[in-house]
Protein backbone atom coordinates (compact mmCIF):
# COMPACT_ATOMS: atom_id res chain seq x y z
CA UNK A 1 0.00 0.00 0.00
CA UNK A 2 1.24 3.33 -0.96
CA UNK A 3 1.77 5.39 1.96
CA UNK A 4 0.46 9.21 1.52
CA UNK A 5 0.96 11.97 4.05
CA UNK A 6 -2.42 13.90 5.17
CA UNK A 7 -2.11 16.78 3.29
CA UNK A 8 -1.53 13.94 0.04
CA UNK A 9 -4.77 12.62 1.28
CA UNK A 10 -6.72 15.86 2.03
CA UNK A 11 -6.20 16.32 -1.79
CA UNK A 12 -6.72 12.77 -3.23
CA UNK A 13 -10.04 13.03 -1.09
CA UNK A 14 -10.81 16.29 -2.58
CA UNK A 15 -9.78 15.05 -5.94
CA UNK A 16 -12.29 12.57 -5.36
CA UNK A 17 -15.05 14.49 -4.96
CA UNK A 18 -14.79 17.17 -7.71
CA UNK A 19 -13.51 14.39 -10.50
CA UNK A 20 -16.77 12.68 -9.69
CA UNK A 21 -18.83 15.58 -9.52
CA UNK A 22 -17.29 17.32 -12.73
CA UNK A 23 -16.07 14.84 -14.66
CA UNK A 24 -11.97 14.63 -15.13
CA UNK A 25 -11.70 17.65 -17.65
CA UNK A 26 -14.68 19.79 -15.67
CA UNK A 27 -12.63 19.40 -12.52
CA UNK A 28 -9.62 22.53 -12.18
CA UNK A 29 -6.32 21.47 -10.52
CA UNK A 30 -7.89 25.46 -9.13
CA UNK A 31 -10.56 24.04 -7.29
CA UNK A 32 -9.38 20.47 -5.90
CA UNK A 33 -6.81 23.04 -4.12
CA UNK A 34 -9.76 25.28 -2.79
CA UNK A 35 -11.53 21.82 -1.44
CA UNK A 36 -8.07 20.56 -0.14
CA UNK A 37 -7.09 24.06 1.55
CA UNK A 38 -3.68 23.76 0.11
CA UNK A 39 -2.57 25.68 -2.58
CA UNK A 40 -1.47 24.76 -5.93
CA UNK A 41 2.16 24.65 -5.88
CA UNK A 42 1.44 21.68 -3.25
CA UNK A 43 -0.36 19.55 -5.77
CA UNK A 44 2.21 19.45 -8.48
CA UNK A 45 4.66 19.27 -5.87
CA UNK A 46 3.11 16.19 -4.61
CA UNK A 47 1.43 14.99 -7.76
CA UNK A 48 2.74 16.96 -10.94
CA UNK A 49 -0.09 16.45 -13.74
CA UNK A 50 -4.09 16.51 -12.85
CA UNK A 51 -3.18 13.01 -15.31
CA UNK A 52 -0.93 12.20 -12.72
CA UNK A 53 -3.16 12.79 -9.71
CA UNK A 54 -5.92 10.65 -11.22
CA UNK A 55 -3.67 8.11 -11.30
CA UNK A 56 -2.49 8.16 -8.08
CA UNK A 57 -5.95 8.47 -6.76
CA UNK A 58 -6.94 5.22 -8.21
CA UNK A 59 -3.84 3.15 -7.28
CA UNK A 60 -4.37 4.76 -3.84
CA UNK A 61 -8.00 3.13 -3.87
CA UNK A 62 -6.79 -0.36 -5.56
CA UNK A 63 -4.12 -0.97 -3.09
CA UNK A 64 -4.87 -2.18 0.27
CA UNK A 65 -7.44 -4.73 -1.55
CA UNK A 66 -4.65 -7.39 -1.49
CA UNK A 67 -3.52 -7.51 2.10
CA UNK A 68 -7.34 -7.62 2.92
CA UNK A 69 -7.21 -10.82 0.89
CA UNK A 70 -4.51 -11.90 2.57
CA UNK A 71 -6.31 -11.39 6.07
CA UNK A 72 -9.29 -13.87 4.79
CA UNK A 73 -6.89 -16.31 3.60
CA UNK A 74 -5.64 -16.36 6.90
CA UNK A 75 -8.39 -16.57 8.73
CA UNK A 76 -9.74 -19.85 10.41
CA UNK A 77 -12.70 -20.46 8.41
CA UNK A 78 -14.37 -23.15 6.08
CA UNK A 79 -13.79 -22.23 2.11
CA UNK A 80 -17.32 -21.70 1.69
CA UNK A 81 -17.23 -18.79 4.58
CA UNK A 82 -14.47 -17.36 3.11
CA UNK A 83 -16.28 -16.85 -0.31
CA UNK A 84 -18.92 -14.98 2.08
CA UNK A 85 -15.84 -12.96 3.06
CA UNK A 86 -14.62 -12.09 -0.03
CA UNK A 87 -17.97 -11.02 -1.48
CA UNK A 88 -18.47 -8.48 1.42
CA UNK A 89 -15.07 -7.43 0.91
CA UNK A 90 -16.06 -6.65 -2.73
CA UNK A 91 -19.46 -5.03 -2.02
CA UNK A 92 -18.21 -3.17 1.07
CA UNK A 93 -15.34 -1.66 -1.44
CA UNK A 94 -17.41 -0.78 -4.28
CA UNK A 95 -19.91 0.72 -2.45
CA UNK A 96 -16.76 2.86 -0.33
CA UNK A 97 -15.84 3.78 -3.50
CA UNK A 98 -17.96 4.61 -5.88
CA UNK A 99 -17.28 8.12 -6.69
CA UNK A 100 -13.79 6.54 -8.25
CA UNK A 101 -15.52 3.65 -9.82
CA UNK A 102 -18.02 6.35 -11.61
CA UNK A 103 -14.43 7.72 -12.39
CA UNK A 104 -12.90 4.67 -14.13
CA UNK A 105 -16.42 3.84 -15.53
CA UNK A 106 -16.14 7.30 -17.34
CA UNK A 107 -12.63 7.00 -18.56
CA UNK A 108 -13.07 3.38 -19.40
CA UNK A 109 -16.25 4.45 -21.75
CA UNK A 110 -14.61 7.03 -23.35
CA UNK A 111 -12.07 6.41 -26.37
CA UNK A 112 -9.59 8.76 -25.34
CA UNK A 113 -7.46 7.35 -22.25
CA UNK A 114 -6.13 10.02 -19.80
CA UNK A 115 -4.34 7.77 -17.53
CA UNK A 116 -1.36 5.52 -18.27
CA UNK A 117 -3.27 2.26 -16.49
CA UNK A 118 0.13 0.02 -16.08
CA UNK A 119 0.14 0.57 -12.62
CA UNK A 120 -3.54 -0.34 -12.13
CA UNK A 121 -3.69 -3.12 -14.11
CA UNK A 122 -0.33 -4.51 -12.00
CA UNK A 123 -2.64 -3.88 -8.59
CA UNK A 124 -5.39 -5.75 -10.03
CA UNK A 125 -3.16 -8.57 -11.02
CA UNK A 126 -1.84 -8.67 -7.80
CA UNK A 127 -5.48 -8.90 -6.20
CA UNK A 128 -6.18 -12.15 -9.11
CA UNK A 129 -3.69 -13.67 -7.39
CA UNK A 130 -4.63 -13.43 -3.74
CA UNK A 131 -8.12 -14.06 -4.84
CA UNK A 132 -7.11 -17.07 -6.75
CA UNK A 133 -5.08 -18.39 -3.02
CA UNK A 134 -8.45 -18.55 -1.43
CA UNK A 135 -10.05 -20.69 -4.02
CA UNK A 136 -7.99 -23.23 -5.01
CA UNK A 137 -7.49 -23.92 -0.68
CA UNK A 138 -10.85 -24.53 -1.21
CA UNK A 139 -10.27 -26.78 -4.28
CA UNK A 140 -7.11 -28.65 -2.47
CA UNK A 141 -9.60 -29.48 0.42
CA UNK A 142 -11.92 -31.26 -2.08
CA UNK A 143 -14.54 -28.27 -0.98
CA UNK A 144 -14.71 -26.90 -4.30
CA UNK A 145 -14.69 -28.16 -7.67
CA UNK A 146 -12.14 -27.76 -9.90
CA UNK A 147 -13.44 -27.31 -13.48
CA UNK A 148 -14.35 -23.94 -13.24
CA UNK A 149 -12.79 -20.17 -14.60
CA UNK A 150 -11.05 -18.90 -10.75
CA UNK A 151 -9.73 -15.48 -12.81
CA UNK A 152 -13.59 -14.79 -13.97
CA UNK A 153 -15.27 -14.71 -10.36
CA UNK A 154 -13.73 -11.83 -9.41
CA UNK A 155 -15.21 -9.97 -12.51
CA UNK A 156 -18.80 -12.04 -11.46
CA UNK A 157 -18.74 -10.74 -8.44
CA UNK A 158 -18.19 -7.08 -9.46
CA UNK A 159 -19.84 -7.35 -12.64
CA UNK A 160 -22.85 -7.99 -11.32
CA UNK A 161 -22.59 -5.39 -8.60
CA UNK A 162 -21.65 -2.68 -10.87
CA UNK A 163 -24.31 -3.14 -13.44
CA UNK A 164 -27.14 -3.39 -10.63
CA UNK A 165 -25.60 0.39 -9.60
CA UNK A 166 -25.45 1.58 -13.41
CA UNK A 167 -28.98 0.56 -14.48
CA UNK A 168 -30.22 2.42 -10.74
CA UNK A 169 -33.12 3.93 -12.88
CA UNK A 170 -34.36 0.51 -14.23
CA UNK A 171 -33.83 -1.54 -10.97
CA UNK A 172 -35.36 1.26 -8.89
CA UNK A 173 -38.12 1.32 -11.25
CA UNK A 174 -38.68 -2.91 -11.61
CA UNK A 175 -38.40 -3.52 -7.64
CA UNK A 176 -40.37 -0.51 -6.88
CA UNK A 177 -37.16 0.78 -4.44
CA UNK A 178 -38.53 4.37 -3.67
CA UNK A 179 -35.65 5.77 -1.98
CA UNK A 180 -31.63 6.31 -1.88
CA UNK A 181 -32.39 4.06 1.65
CA UNK A 182 -34.68 1.36 -0.22
CA UNK A 183 -31.71 0.90 -3.14
CA UNK A 184 -29.01 0.64 -0.73
CA UNK A 185 -30.80 -1.84 1.27
CA UNK A 186 -31.98 -3.87 -1.82
CA UNK A 187 -28.06 -4.32 -2.45
CA UNK A 188 -26.96 -4.94 1.24
CA UNK A 189 -29.49 -7.95 1.35
CA UNK A 190 -30.96 -9.04 -1.79
CA UNK A 191 -28.08 -8.19 -4.32
CA UNK A 192 -25.43 -9.52 -1.50
CA UNK A 193 -27.50 -12.44 -0.83
CA UNK A 194 -28.15 -13.41 -4.86
CA UNK A 195 -24.25 -13.01 -5.48
CA UNK A 196 -23.24 -15.18 -2.45
CA UNK A 197 -26.32 -18.02 -3.65
CA UNK A 198 -24.82 -17.82 -7.45
CA UNK A 199 -20.88 -18.07 -6.69
CA UNK A 200 -21.13 -20.79 -4.38
CA UNK A 201 -23.67 -22.91 -6.40
CA UNK A 202 -20.95 -22.27 -8.59
CA UNK A 203 -17.66 -23.79 -6.28
CA UNK A 204 -19.91 -26.08 -4.50
CA UNK A 205 -21.78 -27.15 -7.05
CA UNK A 206 -21.65 -31.31 -7.97
CA UNK A 207 -22.58 -33.08 -10.71
CA UNK B 1 -41.10 -3.90 -32.41
CA UNK B 2 -40.73 0.15 -34.33
CA UNK B 3 -41.11 0.20 -37.46
CA UNK B 4 -38.89 2.16 -39.40
CA UNK B 5 -38.42 2.96 -43.24
CA UNK B 6 -35.15 2.67 -44.59
CA UNK B 7 -34.10 6.34 -44.90
CA UNK B 8 -34.69 6.28 -41.30
CA UNK B 9 -33.04 2.86 -40.46
CA UNK B 10 -29.96 4.86 -42.30
CA UNK B 11 -30.08 8.02 -39.85
CA UNK B 12 -30.17 5.36 -36.35
CA UNK B 13 -27.22 3.89 -37.96
CA UNK B 14 -25.53 7.10 -38.94
CA UNK B 15 -26.06 8.48 -35.28
CA UNK B 16 -25.31 5.09 -33.59
CA UNK B 17 -21.96 5.25 -35.46
CA UNK B 18 -21.28 9.14 -34.83
CA UNK B 19 -22.42 8.95 -30.94
CA UNK B 20 -19.87 6.07 -30.17
CA UNK B 21 -17.07 7.80 -32.19
CA UNK B 22 -17.62 11.33 -30.91
CA UNK B 23 -19.83 11.44 -28.25
CA UNK B 24 -23.79 12.29 -28.22
CA UNK B 25 -22.32 16.16 -27.33
CA UNK B 26 -19.53 15.35 -30.14
CA UNK B 27 -21.74 14.23 -32.99
CA UNK B 28 -23.56 16.94 -35.04
CA UNK B 29 -26.79 16.36 -36.58
CA UNK B 30 -24.91 18.26 -39.96
CA UNK B 31 -22.67 14.98 -39.58
CA UNK B 32 -25.47 12.46 -39.02
CA UNK B 33 -26.84 13.35 -41.89
CA UNK B 34 -24.16 13.69 -43.93
CA UNK B 35 -22.85 10.15 -42.95
CA UNK B 36 -26.28 8.70 -43.44
CA UNK B 37 -26.46 10.75 -46.66
CA UNK B 38 -29.88 12.77 -46.28
CA UNK B 39 -30.26 16.17 -45.43
CA UNK B 40 -30.42 17.57 -42.08
CA UNK B 41 -34.31 18.87 -42.27
CA UNK B 42 -35.07 15.01 -42.55
CA UNK B 43 -33.51 14.13 -39.36
CA UNK B 44 -35.71 16.88 -37.92
CA UNK B 45 -38.83 15.91 -39.51
CA UNK B 46 -38.49 12.18 -38.59
CA UNK B 47 -36.82 12.63 -34.99
CA UNK B 48 -37.18 16.13 -34.10
CA UNK B 49 -33.70 16.64 -31.55
CA UNK B 50 -30.85 14.91 -31.24
CA UNK B 51 -32.12 13.85 -27.64
CA UNK B 52 -34.79 12.18 -29.43
CA UNK B 53 -32.97 10.95 -32.09
CA UNK B 54 -30.78 9.32 -29.08
CA UNK B 55 -34.06 7.57 -27.55
CA UNK B 56 -35.39 6.55 -30.81
CA UNK B 57 -31.99 4.89 -30.80
CA UNK B 58 -31.70 3.02 -28.09
CA UNK B 59 -35.47 1.59 -28.31
CA UNK B 60 -35.09 0.42 -31.60
CA UNK B 61 -32.17 -1.78 -30.08
CA UNK B 62 -34.21 -2.72 -26.92
CA UNK B 63 -37.19 -3.89 -28.54
CA UNK B 64 -37.01 -7.28 -30.73
CA UNK B 65 -35.71 -8.55 -27.64
CA UNK B 66 -38.88 -9.33 -26.50
CA UNK B 67 -39.87 -11.57 -29.46
CA UNK B 68 -36.62 -13.38 -29.55
CA UNK B 69 -37.45 -14.53 -25.95
CA UNK B 70 -40.45 -15.22 -26.65
CA UNK B 71 -39.29 -17.57 -29.34
CA UNK B 72 -36.74 -19.73 -27.02
CA UNK B 73 -39.87 -20.02 -24.34
CA UNK B 74 -41.82 -21.85 -27.43
CA UNK B 75 -39.07 -23.97 -28.30
CA UNK B 76 -39.18 -27.66 -28.14
CA UNK B 77 -36.24 -28.00 -25.73
CA UNK B 78 -35.47 -29.06 -22.16
CA UNK B 79 -35.55 -25.92 -19.39
CA UNK B 80 -31.29 -26.17 -19.20
CA UNK B 81 -31.22 -25.75 -23.09
CA UNK B 82 -33.14 -23.01 -23.02
CA UNK B 83 -31.36 -21.06 -20.11
CA UNK B 84 -28.04 -21.97 -23.05
CA UNK B 85 -30.00 -20.25 -25.67
CA UNK B 86 -31.28 -17.23 -23.27
CA UNK B 87 -27.28 -16.54 -22.66
CA UNK B 88 -26.74 -16.89 -26.04
CA UNK B 89 -28.72 -14.77 -27.05
CA UNK B 90 -28.32 -11.78 -24.61
CA UNK B 91 -24.54 -12.14 -25.40
CA UNK B 92 -25.19 -11.73 -29.01
CA UNK B 93 -27.02 -9.03 -28.74
CA UNK B 94 -24.95 -7.07 -26.26
CA UNK B 95 -21.75 -8.01 -29.02
CA UNK B 96 -23.38 -6.54 -31.90
CA UNK B 97 -25.12 -3.75 -29.69
CA UNK B 98 -21.12 -2.51 -28.67
CA UNK B 99 -22.06 0.89 -30.15
CA UNK B 100 -24.94 1.56 -28.76
CA UNK B 101 -23.72 -0.25 -25.23
CA UNK B 102 -20.93 2.79 -25.36
CA UNK B 103 -23.44 5.23 -25.81
CA UNK B 104 -25.64 3.67 -22.78
CA UNK B 105 -22.92 3.76 -20.47
CA UNK B 106 -21.29 6.98 -21.60
CA UNK B 107 -24.71 8.03 -20.65
CA UNK B 108 -25.50 6.36 -17.17
CA UNK B 109 -22.44 7.21 -15.75
CA UNK B 110 -22.40 11.33 -16.30
CA UNK B 111 -24.59 13.08 -14.11
CA UNK B 112 -26.70 14.97 -16.60
CA UNK B 113 -29.61 12.68 -18.05
CA UNK B 114 -30.12 13.37 -21.39
CA UNK B 115 -32.83 10.89 -22.46
CA UNK B 116 -35.91 10.07 -21.14
CA UNK B 117 -35.53 6.64 -19.52
CA UNK B 118 -38.84 5.96 -19.62
CA UNK B 119 -39.96 4.12 -22.93
CA UNK B 120 -36.79 2.76 -22.62
CA UNK B 121 -37.33 1.02 -18.87
CA UNK B 122 -41.34 -0.18 -20.10
CA UNK B 123 -39.33 -2.00 -22.86
CA UNK B 124 -36.79 -4.08 -20.25
CA UNK B 125 -39.75 -5.15 -17.65
CA UNK B 126 -41.50 -6.54 -20.77
CA UNK B 127 -38.13 -8.33 -21.76
CA UNK B 128 -37.76 -9.16 -18.00
CA UNK B 129 -41.23 -10.49 -17.81
CA UNK B 130 -40.55 -13.05 -21.04
CA UNK B 131 -37.38 -14.04 -19.70
CA UNK B 132 -39.05 -14.66 -16.50
CA UNK B 133 -41.92 -17.16 -17.88
CA UNK B 134 -38.85 -19.31 -19.19
CA UNK B 135 -37.17 -19.87 -15.69
CA UNK B 136 -40.73 -20.27 -14.20
CA UNK B 137 -41.90 -23.23 -16.89
CA UNK B 138 -38.24 -24.89 -15.49
CA UNK B 139 -39.28 -24.39 -11.75
CA UNK B 140 -43.03 -25.75 -12.69
CA UNK B 141 -41.19 -28.75 -14.17
CA UNK B 142 -39.27 -29.09 -11.28
CA UNK B 143 -35.84 -28.50 -13.20
CA UNK B 144 -34.99 -25.28 -11.39
CA UNK B 145 -34.77 -24.79 -7.90
CA UNK B 146 -37.13 -22.48 -6.22
CA UNK B 147 -35.26 -20.43 -4.03
CA UNK B 148 -33.56 -18.09 -6.47
CA UNK B 149 -33.89 -14.23 -7.62
CA UNK B 150 -35.26 -14.61 -11.29
CA UNK B 151 -34.92 -10.62 -11.66
CA UNK B 152 -31.23 -10.74 -10.92
CA UNK B 153 -30.50 -13.46 -13.31
CA UNK B 154 -30.36 -10.97 -16.99
CA UNK B 155 -27.92 -8.97 -14.46
CA UNK B 156 -25.97 -11.30 -13.89
CA UNK B 157 -25.52 -12.04 -17.61
CA UNK B 158 -25.29 -8.89 -18.95
CA UNK B 159 -23.22 -7.38 -15.78
CA UNK B 160 -20.38 -10.22 -16.05
CA UNK B 161 -20.05 -9.55 -19.76
CA UNK B 162 -20.16 -5.83 -19.64
CA UNK B 163 -17.50 -5.79 -16.53
CA UNK B 164 -15.46 -7.91 -19.03
CA UNK B 165 -15.88 -5.60 -22.09
CA UNK B 166 -15.59 -2.70 -19.85
CA UNK B 167 -11.98 -3.94 -17.98
CA UNK B 168 -10.77 -4.72 -21.50
CA UNK B 169 -7.19 -3.84 -21.17
CA UNK B 170 -6.92 -5.70 -17.37
CA UNK B 171 -8.39 -8.53 -19.18
CA UNK B 172 -5.99 -8.76 -22.01
CA UNK B 173 -2.91 -7.87 -20.26
CA UNK B 174 -4.49 -10.65 -18.04
CA UNK B 175 -5.24 -13.33 -19.66
CA UNK B 176 -2.49 -12.70 -22.46
CA UNK B 177 -5.15 -11.62 -25.24
CA UNK B 178 -2.84 -10.05 -27.81
CA UNK B 179 -5.02 -9.26 -30.65
CA UNK B 180 -8.72 -8.55 -30.88
CA UNK B 181 -9.68 -11.66 -32.32
CA UNK B 182 -8.17 -13.26 -29.19
CA UNK B 183 -10.23 -11.15 -27.03
CA UNK B 184 -13.59 -11.83 -29.52
CA UNK B 185 -12.66 -15.95 -29.00
CA UNK B 186 -12.29 -15.75 -25.50
CA UNK B 187 -15.91 -14.00 -25.01
CA UNK B 188 -17.22 -16.70 -27.47
CA UNK B 189 -15.99 -19.57 -25.66
CA UNK B 190 -14.45 -19.23 -21.94
CA UNK B 191 -16.66 -16.20 -20.88
CA UNK B 192 -19.58 -17.53 -22.39
CA UNK B 193 -19.02 -20.96 -20.68
CA UNK B 194 -18.26 -19.73 -17.51
CA UNK B 195 -21.69 -17.94 -17.73
CA UNK B 196 -23.41 -20.96 -18.70
CA UNK B 197 -21.76 -23.05 -15.87
CA UNK B 198 -22.70 -20.54 -13.53
CA UNK B 199 -26.38 -19.76 -14.71
CA UNK B 200 -26.83 -23.48 -14.71
CA UNK B 201 -25.30 -24.17 -11.38
CA UNK B 202 -27.67 -21.60 -9.57
CA UNK B 203 -30.65 -23.10 -11.12
CA UNK B 204 -30.08 -26.57 -10.87
CA UNK B 205 -27.94 -26.45 -7.73
CA UNK B 206 -29.29 -29.30 -4.98
CA UNK B 207 -28.27 -28.85 -1.29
Amino acid sequence: MTDFNDKQLDILQAAEKLFAEEGFDGASIRNIAREANVNIAMISYYFGSKEKLLEALIIHRTSGMKMQLENIFNENLSPADKVDRLIDLYISRINKNKCMYQIVHFELSTKKRIMDMKAFIDIKLQNVEAFKRIIQEGQAQGVFRKDINIFLIPTTIVGILVHFQMNRMFMETALQLESDDAFEAYIKNELTAHIKQTIKALLLHEN
